[in-house]
């Protein structure tokens, strides 16, 4: 692995293949440092999905496929059945163990292992056919996350009225997907059909990823922000300082559930009592059909330390414990609108939701 | 100003009078560091308010009476009228510049204020006899602050079953008082009547009280607590893991609308839509009649790099602004009952506060 550094201004991106490598923004060293990693191997790839170099569901889906093409560019399997055995029963399984909670994740390892079991079957198959397809596989699913996010964007535009003060949670922008963003993605849309918007970000503790990332982007892309505690949101709420709430999600469950960063379900139920609306801005990928509420959604539990301490500054006592979920679950009634690429589902619900899922819609 | 360090066992205090100064355990370097002031100056009394070496409405409180006791020490009047005059027109105005939200401040500035009348009047007033005097009033408010905590542990006892999971915000306890606490007076009462209890202790960004300060002062007396972020306490309340919410105040107004740390009127919300009692514990003196109601409660705006720095560490862009506001207001409907030293006013009104203050209550 080897680290080089941005400039600072100027373009940027999360995630991209080069050459024969997996290169992403370090999101760990953000705003401080804006350092790219350069990954050769699928543990350096699953290491950074764990450590969260990279995290956001959405791009977390992109770099487990990177991480697959990867396995394949990197495997010294001298036979396509060696290659397909090394990818199903070690690499995809590596990335599969990351972490817990987004689906995004097991969608997209679920559609390279698709995409590779119709690979090794095509005429002709060999190991380079292997490497190129699941390569192409990886930049297809990046490049439509991409697209998809702007569909999105689309999709919720007109939520966001002129002058509209924005409240979020966590990152669910560019630095969460492949590019441009969910969450984001709503906010930028509506930025660019000339709306003059002011973006909240709560600054999501333990890992600080709206105040290091939403922050960082948004000013990047000169969009208005402040940042405020996550226990600030009911005062601005309370002094009429937000008109409306837009979050990414983990995953969603059949009936519109929503698993989000932890302090989403708190955000839900204080826009709820402000009658203030609440939009959940995600891809179908994060849908989780197989889950029929979010009960059963699992959640992650994360280290102590990401409380305890930050930087080498220590900031409790050292014998006392943390509870740590990673996410927390808002039921679909507290969600006023998905906003997907397939638009609005407002308000979410079974039905609603499965229909995106026709062939038809 | 000499700073001295405690043992990290054993008995500690808040804060004292010892000979001709003051001396305090300054917060700021908890839970690393047990590092007490002594402080000689009126000015380095108001500096450690409004710096936070200590805070918590009553111990500034304390603090403020004990400056004002400091004033006549350390005055090189040469008689009695320039005494009065220099505490008067200087040392007291200092202090009361030091915060604005809290009225326990401005209550014991009154209170020093009156006394310092009384003494001037007296038969064979002298400034020694100021000095005595205000000395002694300063002590008896610190010696009373202690007991009135007690008298609130012990009106609150009643409403922390056995085995109860109790959630509190910011520190309310033996650091934010002359000692014993207010909030945690009332779980100290609990576990010395013999009570299982674990606290469940929010860590208040931006300057994590509960964290550093609670956790700290818990574990120091073998309570057991743990520390979550502020954003989880919706998912916690969701579990079932809180039975009641106990918190402090820094301002009471007439019709009990709380001004208190801010995040406390969102956890008041959430303990509203999921059906668990809302304490708030703080004596008289944190109760402000001339204030009709929580509107015109002065909210102190702090300083962005509370919120953008920990120890030498930033946490967002240079270029971003923050949200600083530090206390909120909770309206007395969503409180369940004030726990104060003339017992329990359940549910808060305008009446039942009054009632309080009436000379046979």
């Amino acid at each position: 692995m080897v680290a080089s550094r941005g400039t600072g201004e100027g373009e940027w991106f999360t995630i991209r293949w080069n050459s024969d490598r997996v290169e992403l923004l370090d999101q760990r060293e953000l705003p401080n440092e804006e350092r790219y990693l350069s990954l050769t191997e699928v543990e350096e790839v699953a290491e950074a999905i764990e450590e969260l170099a990279i995290r956001g569901a959405p791009a977390i889906g992109c770099a487990a496929a990177m991480g697959v093409a990867l396995g394949a560019w990197r495997s010294d399997a001298r036979d396509l059945d060696a290659m397909v055995g090394e990818l199903e029963s070690r690499v995809i399984p590596r990335l599969e163990r990351t972490r817990p909670t987004a689906i995004n994740l097991f969608w997209a390892l679920d559609r390279m292992r698709g995409t590779l079991a119709k690979l090794a079957q095509a005429p002709g198959a060999s190991t380079e056919s292997l490497r190129a397809g699941l390569l192409a596989e990886a930049e297809t699913i990046l490049e439509d996350d991409k697209a998809i996010c702007r569909e999105i964007g689309q999709a919720g535009i007109d939520l966001i009225p002129d002058g509209a003060q924005v409240l979020t949670h966590c990152n669910a922008g560019a630095l969460a997907t492949g590019g441009y963003g969910t969450a984001l993605g709503v906010v930028r849309a509506a930025v660019e059909a000339g709306r003059s918007i002011r973006v909240l970000a709560d600054e999501t503790r333990p890992l600080l990823q709206g105040a290091r990332l939403t922050a960082w982007e948004l000013s990047r892309d000169d969009i208005p922000v402040e940042v405020c505690t996550d226990n600030m949101a009911g005062y601005l709420m309370q002094q009429g300082e937000v008109d409306l709430v837009v979050v990414g999600a983990d995953r969603i469950a059949a009936n519109g559930d929503v698993a989000n960063k932890i302090g989403t379900y708190g955000l839900a139920v204080l826009a709820n009592a402000h009658s203030i609306p609440f939009y959940v801005a995600a891809p179908l990928s994060t849908i989780d059909l197989k889950i029929a509420d979010g009960s059963a959604i699992p959640i992650e539990i994360r280290g102590r330390d990401e409380i305890a301490r930050i930087g080498g500054r220590t900031l409790l006592p050292e014998q006392v414990g943390v509870r740590q979920p990673a996410f927390d679950v808002t039921p679909a009634a507290l969600v006023t609108a998905l906003v997907t690429e397939k638009g609005l589902v407002q308000p979410p619900s079974q039905q609603a939701i499965a229909a995106l899922f026709r062939p038809d819609s």
